[in-house]
């Protein structure tokens, strides 16, 4: 029965695996939809997004299920509820996608990011794979300096969130008001996306060591 | 043993009630701090969301310790983990409240909120805190009705959420692009409290009737 069990866990384990990989690909492809217009790849997001729903439902469910049959002990416990926890962040993370490539989809075929913001919106989109790459390394290894690193990486994120606001308030920026609300709600979707990847490394620290660690300091307006 | 087992789900219920209250509190005082360009009731939510996010870690704690000593039955299983998605989704009410007792702050002693835009934002956050006394009525009577009283009344938040991006896309609207930024995010503090206040309803449905709601359907360029 133990073994069944832990089958189980593991199965589990490979589950939240893949979904990671399904969050990274919908910000890969949101992130391109929104810089190269591509209005197919945006759609693309949109309909995998059921897919990255369905099996976050199906991840609760079973973690659900092997708590009522179970009864685990303490330490397992633990990862079972951590699991929901990470599950409902990269639900999250795929949510925040979506809203990117929704944006890109309302403004198409215009790019809704102008040319003098693609620099700072494109460093951000990589912190924001970087981090979810690490993400699935970490869930798969349980690496607990991987999971460190995703929080520095976010030190990055947050600097380039006020990079663009430091563009978007320049005097001289006359890229008009309905840029201003696209490119600040875009800022917001990639530094949330970035908060949901250091919740999950978080999580995952708490798994090993039994603590969460300290959380960082919030910076700035959205802080 | 079963006894105690429900006084501390009992407990709990009452600490999530209690929790519920705190978020109310701090919506209510971060949108005074907001429109009255009230300074130290603004850092009174700064300070206040501390014991939030204390009694968020103890709700967690109290609940896991409960799974682990008592081993519930299916049904109270389904409760006691659903009262984890509960207790993240008010502290990130709290969250929320905070980010526009901030927005407050940062302006002061300017109003960041101009003339013009003063009834949506002040409508918004008259929405938020009826969603969220009916969550506190949810919480205490399970009562299904209200619960989905909750969703319509996002219907009200959304309509008020497209209109303030109307009115800040009014080619006359000459108040600038901080000013469109704050209320891009300020907006967005409100639609995302309200999100939560639903995402507790479904909760809470789903506990008495077994079944989660369908989701209504996502509206808007934040949708």
């Amino acid at each position: 029965m133990r073994d069944l069990y832990h089958d189980e866990l593991d199965s589990i384990g490979a589950s939240l695996i893949a979904m990671t990989h399904l969050v990274a690909a919908a910000m890969e492809r949101a992130s391109h939809a929104l810089l190269d217009q591509n209005l197919a790849v945006a759609e693309r997001v949109m309909s995998d997004d059921v897919a990255i729903d369905a099996l976050r439902n199906d991840i609760e469910e079973r973690t659900f299920q092997l708590l009522v049959r179970q009864q685990p002990v303490a330490t397992d416990l633990r990862t079972l509820v951590t699991t929901l926890h990470i599950n409902s962040d990269l639900e999250r993370m795929g949510d925040l996608a979506l809203h990117i490539a929704k944006v890109a989809r309302l403004r198409y075929p215009d790019c809704a990011v102008p040319n003098d913001l693609r620099d700072v919106i494109s460093q951000m989109s990589e912190v924001a794979m970087s981090q979810v790459d690490k993400v699935a390394q970490v869930l798969d290894g349980r690496d607990i300096a991987l999971a460190r690193a995703i929080e520095l990486e976010d030190d990055s994120m947050d600097a380039l969130h006020r990079k663009l606001f430091t563009l978007l308030l320049t005097p001289t920026w006359d890229r008009g008001i309905e840029t201003a609300i696209d490119l600040t709600l875009l800022g917001r979707y990639f530094e949330r996306y970035a908060d949901h990847a250091v919740s999950v490394a978080r999580r995952v620290v708490f798994i090993v060591t039994g603590q969460m660690p300290e959380p960082a300091i919030p910076i700035g307006i959205t802080g």
